[in-house]
């Protein structure tokens, strides 16, 4: 026998099924399953993936093997339809679709309609009109409803089959479709009509002779006036759309073969706008905002799906369920068609036991019958998510394992943050787009200063803080503000890195506004905000609304805490957090956090309560003589410990990874001249040597300065206070009976010598503070791997260091050459023209910089096995990041409080996926 | 019979040769080759390398295997010499010397005078009168002579043996050795004595006296009075010294492995310092300075080897031929003892024609007896080294590889450039160091802008420019200044780039030099240095000297020209030069550069003539209309055409390397209030604007910022100009029939999309170009590996690129996370502390950067194997670097101009050693 090509379905019987969708693409997979199981599917078949494969190889030619299957199939179609394709009498006209593997929504081609031409207009305006033909209404209705079909198939197929099937570019504008759309604008400014609908048959006859003699003048040929000409046509321009421009660049960025190819599915038409007794709609077996285990719609009577869609008419409500303030007057389908509803409900049943999922199911009452003409899984919100995994678990329809993976792990983000109403949303346009860098929504005036948003915010005002970027001087603001929003940066510059941290609402490098802090406005596109104006911004989304839009707050929702308690049991990483505080590390505890990967000890120089231990340490940084040394680095010490004593008490029993202080010490020099002046009397000097000093501490690029272990050997005195410091916290903690279990983490090496430089130290000062104490300490010394070079030399590396944390925006910066402060000035350029297919700063390059993470995961490990590996860069956090780590076997991932709980996820996915859980 | 750990040696005869370096050490295989070619070697004895490393692995034990050996030794030794070790009639003195395979000088121990003890004084005393007996002013001569050198022995033992061996760590000035001195120091000054010379016998006995109560004070033992406990307490000490803290640093720098181990020389004492018929000095084979084929050299009669290294007394020229302004007047030992001078020419003839090379000879006359102590190849300057070999080769010494592989590449250097003459800077004290950034010397009058400089010049005064650090507004300065020094900045600043690109002396990071360009002056330690105070440079070491020091200027040797050639015979790797501009072009022809590796276009906007061409960029960057771009650019292009085929004629028939605009914009936006103004009105404009314009591209690290590639694409209208710029060039050179041979270069890529996003634009001006002109145009398409994530995803770069070339600066940037201008902050820090070995900017780091390079090579070359290969960073003429790039079999090395001749020579030297030619 041939090999088979061709897939026919139809009532209760298919040649494929559910489980075939490399085959027959997700689309007709599901069109096969859903006739097996005995649902209302208009009759039609499926042309495989394989032969679109074979179509390419061919060179675009059809062979006489699948003519003969097409044949066939259509054939049977016919049959069960009652009516025949390209005939006079009863024809039967068809849709001809893309459906690949995976969806690519909107990426491919369709084609409506096919099958109407001269031959059979008469026919089909007899079909529509039988049963009425003595109702002169009934007839033009009828024959508008024909010839608007028409219409719509020679729009359609001229523009896909005719025209970029063939490869055809026309200039801008110049496309066929819009040629013909500005014909029937233009028809419809002649006679003052408002809308389509006020087009007549009489319109719609003249406008289809117009629209086939301007295609022949652009096109060169006639439009197709045979049945099986327009079919095969329609056919190859589905299977070429695969490697139409969009579709190619869609599979770049999706990572999807390009030899997995497109399906074609031709399926017998039917038609929701026949008339009084038809209609169409889109439905979900469940709540798809919450989950909520009710049906639920929208649907309009006399109307094809595209209207749905398109927004002109406001759709009904489903049934009660689905009634919202905008659509509550309308008829319900169950009040209207309470029979087609209870053949709905039916069909709502059957597929979500079938499928054990929501799904979401697009319907057509065609005069007063259902069809179902696709179903897939249903797109949901993070809260339906969680419900509904929770709830079907409940119900039994699906076990522990598919309910972990029945939620994505960026869903989980919603369940933590106000969120802007989705719904609402839609209704506005933005007024700026930045990048998404903080999660959530927020909305409140603006303010554009440090002062005035703490100002405010005591006055009960919410406020967004709006700055060209942002630095350690604006934290008090950003902590005080609702919202940040900044007009450079990328994702990982100084106010993204401190939202993330904190979970707050946060865009960055909204590179069209420009902000003037000293005027205290903002300009964008021309328009000028003032101090004062309201904005909201979607951090989830990097867009800023100008005014008040709702927000949502999911708020904590009890269910997540049992369902995490689920991921964690097919969890086999750990997940930790950066947090740098108390508050953060109770935060971060509550959400499952089960240690701090990244403990930064120059946090205590940032922000409210930093005043002291600042001002130390900047007299530290001035110090001219090795006594004023000695005594700052004295008076700085007790801050130090009673810093890092705070955290290690709130994780007591768990790990707590403390790293050396890392940034240029340019940073904590005074900037104003009254915070120069200060400490320049602090220390019996001038103002000009404390500028001076600052000044000489300048550096080109900082990024790859004087910073991490080059200021640990440097001044090695400081080193060992911070040493001293930590191993005395832990030490006093131990001796009240607490079990801190501190690490010691060195930043920024580049060669094992580093390490071996300042371990005698760490050794030394160890055994002072365990004499002093009477007890001993147990510290592993490990280092972070953020420079290229530590990464190639990690055998070496390892010699010395116990642990190793991957600092990967550190790690990303060197790969790329990319300083994320200065990336806002080409990334957004780079990923429009999809030179990057995404931000390395928001997800692992595993191409690039993983290949460096896997070299030293390979050579630490290879010179000691049980070198403990984790991760605290931004990444940490991400879902992809963390399958990634997993891959590599890390111990743990570490990442911002707030993204635990979506590591934990995205770890218990990986583990799934790759069979170990 | 029992392993062999002891070769004896004496007249005539020895059981090692000069073939057994590994096993003797240099020095003892030296010696036994010397004395097995009948030369008057002290008879003496050799403990191998192999048995120090079983005395560690014994854990510092002798065992009875190698006392017998010794003792077989001693006894041979003593019959040869005819005194007795021990021996209170006749006793032998030894020296213990330590000797490694490879040269260590001073990092290991020596031990002088050993078996003088209360036993054998008396018998020495006797021995040293001998003949006299009666002539009471020699004997009180032989008394002071013996009890100075016993006074040497207990200095030298108790600090070697009791002390250092023994692992003891006294405190600063604690040392015993120092403690000995300053009682000595205090006998003089209370007897007035100015010198050791005015020490009596009987102060001497005092001494010995008193360092042996101290000796018992502080180390708690008597010093041994025993021979035999002195022999193998210094042979203990020797190989001991194997595993001192300077040993094992030094070994650390070297990459000498720790296994080897040192040999212990035991060879009985000979002394210069025994009368007027006794002498000792050190002679070379041929002029080291000159390399002249005279015998050349220095002695001082009565005295022992150290006192002519002291510099207390000073030398004898050892013949006519070695006379100085210094010593012409003192007796040459040719006039003073003509038979042992021709007895020193005839072991200059016998080492010169054995050795084949030039020699390094310590002699020393014992009552008219002439001992030779050592030989080794004989240190010599880039000139003499150069003229031996040539010479060496035409008097058929040596052949032609030979004599390419005696020149170290290195040494051109001085070949190119004016020196410091060596023989009087060492009588100068630098008042600064800093990083040897440009080769030779220069002497001039300090000014610190570089207005100042060029109008400085223009007076014909020679000038230094001083700056804290330079920027390319600087180059006219720079270019009118002799030398420059900047008291910031790495190896690969602005100033050391530029500097070396001219093969001008430079040094830069001279840190403890604060410079004030406002108030025209500099300090050093507190003194000031005002504008037109002279000073001079050694830019080969990076010293700063106060005043003038006579430089010397080698100019340009006839015979470097011939050496070369030769060494083109044995080179197998091509070498390019970096060079922007015609002269450079030209310079770097003549001095044998095949091409050119790195024309970068950003040059023609710096200094001299960039007035117009950088204004017209500045409007570029400036623009805020399409229409004021398109005019910019149209105005610019003519001069990028110009420049670039200005380059590519005087490089006909030769490659050219052509980089697209590199650096950040922000680098050309002008800084001035009038170059802004200037601007604005041009662009009919605020100055507020231009203002505003030039803050906006501000980056925090430009290093890793909108820079290379990233403008290429942002601006592709740039990118457009310059390769039309390029083509045009080359097609109209073509159309007047000569030879260009254009190659483009992309910098800064990350992704291979990259180039494929220029590569159409590139195809597309090709095509156009050939149009025009009529004619096909051979350009290859390349790229930079600088970026980290090229070299480990090269095999996709080199989808794209025809060629790489690695910019080993940024990688090394990159590889380390070092921003070179400001490693001033720690790198001084590094290789001080030795955590670096050496600074990577000057050598690339083959552990680290070496596995990217090796990675990029091996997988770029995986995808098209006839990819050519070069390198253009500054490691390009570094010796040690290009021979890497010859072991990853690259195409060819690029350097600046200066540099080529030593990129050729060591080429050559990487071949002879891979055995391929």
């Amino acid at each position: 026998m041939a090999h088979k090509y061709v897939y026919w379905f139809g009532p209760n019987e298919a040649e494929g099924n559910a489980e075939m969708r490399d085959l027959l693409g997700g689309k007709g997979a599901n069109l096969a399953e859903m006739a097996r199981i005995g649902l209302p599917v208009p009759a039609g078949f499926t042309i495989t993936t394989e032969y679109c494969t074979r179509f390419f190889q061919s060179g675009g030619k059809f062979d006489d093997e699948l003519r003969a299957q097409v044949a066939e199939a259509l054939a049977r179609t016919e049959k069960t339809m009652g009516a025949k394709f390209g005939d006079p009498e009863k024809p039967l006209l068809v849709s001809c679709r893309s459906g690949a593997r995976r969806s690519m929504p909107g990426m491919m081609e369709t084609v409506l309609n096919v099958g109407l031409c001269s031959r059979t207009i008469p026919g089909m305006i007899a079909s529509v009109v039988k049963g009425r033909e003595n109702d002169p209404v009934a007839r033009t209705q009828a024959e508008r409803f024909v010839y608007d079909a028409y219409r719509r198939l020679i729009m359609m197929y001229s523009d896909v089959v005719m025209e970029k099937a063939e490869g055809i570019e026309p200039g801008e504008g110049q496309g066929i479709r819009q040629q013909l759309e500005r014909i029937m604008d233009a028809l419809k400014t002649a006679k003052g009509y408002k809308s389509d609908l006020d087009l007549t048959a009489e319109d719609l006859k003249q406008l289809c002779a117009e629209f086939k003699q301007r295609v022949k003048e652009v096109l060169g040929r006639e439009f197709p006036d045979e049945p099986q000409e327009q079919l095969w046509g329609a056919i190859a321009a589905v299977f070429k759309s695969w490697n139409g421009k969009r579709a190619v660049a869609y599979r770049r960025i999706e990572g999807i073969p390009d030899d997995w190819g497109t399906a074609c599915n031709v399926q017998s038409m039917v038609f929701g706008n026949k008339g009084n007794t038809s209609g169409t709609g889109v439905c979900f077996t469940r709540n798809p905002a919450t989950g909520e285990n009710v049906f639920y719609g929208e649907w309009l009577p006399n109307a094809q799906g595209e209207d749905v869609v398109a927004g002109i008419r406001t759709p009904c409500p489903l049934n009660a369920a689905s009634k919202s303030e905008q659509n509550k007057h309308l008829p319900t389908l169950e009040e209207e068609f309470p029979e087609i509803y209870a053949q709905l409900e039916r069909v709502r049943e059957i597929l979500e036991r079938h499928y054990g999922d929501m799904q979401d199911i697009e319907f057509t009452i065609e005069e007063g019958k259902l069809y179902v003409l696709q179903c897939r899984a249903g797109k949901r919100t993070g809260t339906a998510a969680l419900n509904i995994a929770m709830d079907m678990l409940a119900e039994g329809l699906i076990d522990e394992r598919t309910a972990v993976r029945r939620v994505e792990p960026a869903q989980l983000d919603e369940l933590l943050h106000p969120i802007v109403d989705p719904a609402q949303e839609r209704n506005f346009k933005p007024i700026a787009k930045g990048l998404p860098a903080g999660p959530g929504g927020a909305c409140g005036r603006i303010v554009f200063t440090s002062e005035d948003a703490v100002l405010w915010a005591q006055q009960k005002e919410k406020v967004i803080l709006v700055r060209e970027e942002t630095s350690p001087e604006d934290v008090e603001g950003m902590r005080a503000a609702v919202g940040i929003l900044t007009s450079r940066g990328g994702m990982t510059c100084h106010a993204a890195l401190v939202a993330r941290g904190w979970g707050k609402c946060c865009i960055v490098g909204a590179a069209s506004i420009e902000v003037d802090s000293v005027a205290k406005e903002m300009r964008v596109d021309g328009k000028v905000y003032r101090e004062g104006d309201v904005l909201t911004l979607n951090g989830t989304r990097g867009y800023v609304y100008e005014g008040r839009l709702p927000l949502i707050d999911a708020g904590e929702n009890p269910r997540l805490h049992q369902f995490l308690q689920i991921v964690d049991k097919y969890r086999r990483m750990g997940v930790r957090t950066n947090a740098d505080t108390p508050a953060d590390a109770a935060t971060a505890r509550k959400f499952g956090a089960e240690g701090i990967g990244l403990f930064r000890i120059e946090h205590m120089f940032y922000g409210a309560g930093s005043e002291e231990p600042l001002f130390i340490l900047r007299k530290l940084i001035h110090a001219t003589t090795d006594e004023e040394r000695r005594q700052a680095i004295d008076e700085l010490a007790p801050y130090v410990e009673r810093d890092i004593r705070a955290t290690l008490e709130v994780m007591d029993g768990l790990p707590v990874t403390v790293r050396l202080l890392d940034p240029p010490l340019h940073e904590f020099v005074p900037k104003g001249e009254s915070a120069q002046l200060e400490l320049a009397q602090a220390l019996g000097t001038t103002l000009e040597e404390v500028k001076k000093r600052g000044e000489s501490l300048h550096e080109v690029n900082p990024m790859m300065g004087h910073r991490g272990v080059r200021l640990g050997i440097s001044y090695p005195y400081l080193t060992e206070m911070q040493i001293r410091a930590l191993l005395r916290a832990a030490a006093s903690l131990k001796k009240e009976g607490k079990n801190p279990k501190p690490e010691l983490m060195v930043p920024v090496t580049c060669t094992v010598k580093e390490l071996e430089f300042l371990r005698p130290i760490f050794d030394r000062v160890k055994k002072e503070v365990e004499e002093e104490f009477g007890l001993s300490i147990d510290c592993p010394y490990g280092t972070m791997i953020e420079v290229p070079r530590a990464a190639i030399l990690s055998d070496q590396m390892a010699r010395s260091a116990e642990f190793f944390s991957f600092g990967t925006n550190d790690l990303t910066q060197m790969c790329y050459g990319f300083s994320r402060d200065d990336i806002g000035g080409f990334l957004p350029t780079y990923l429009e023209k999809r030179i990057l297919d995404f931000d390395p700063f928001q997800t692992i390059d595993v191409e690039g910089v993983g290949q460096l993470m896997q070299m030293a995961v390979e050579r630490g490990r290879a010179v000691r096995p049980n070198l403990k590996i984790g991760i605290c860069g931004e990444q940490g956090g991400d879902p992809a990041s963390v399958a990634f780590c997993y891959k590599l076997r890390f111990d743990y991932v570490s990442c911002s409080p707030y993204r635990v709980p979506v590591a934990r996820l995205a770890a218990a996915h990986a583990a799934i996926a790759a069979g170990d859980a």
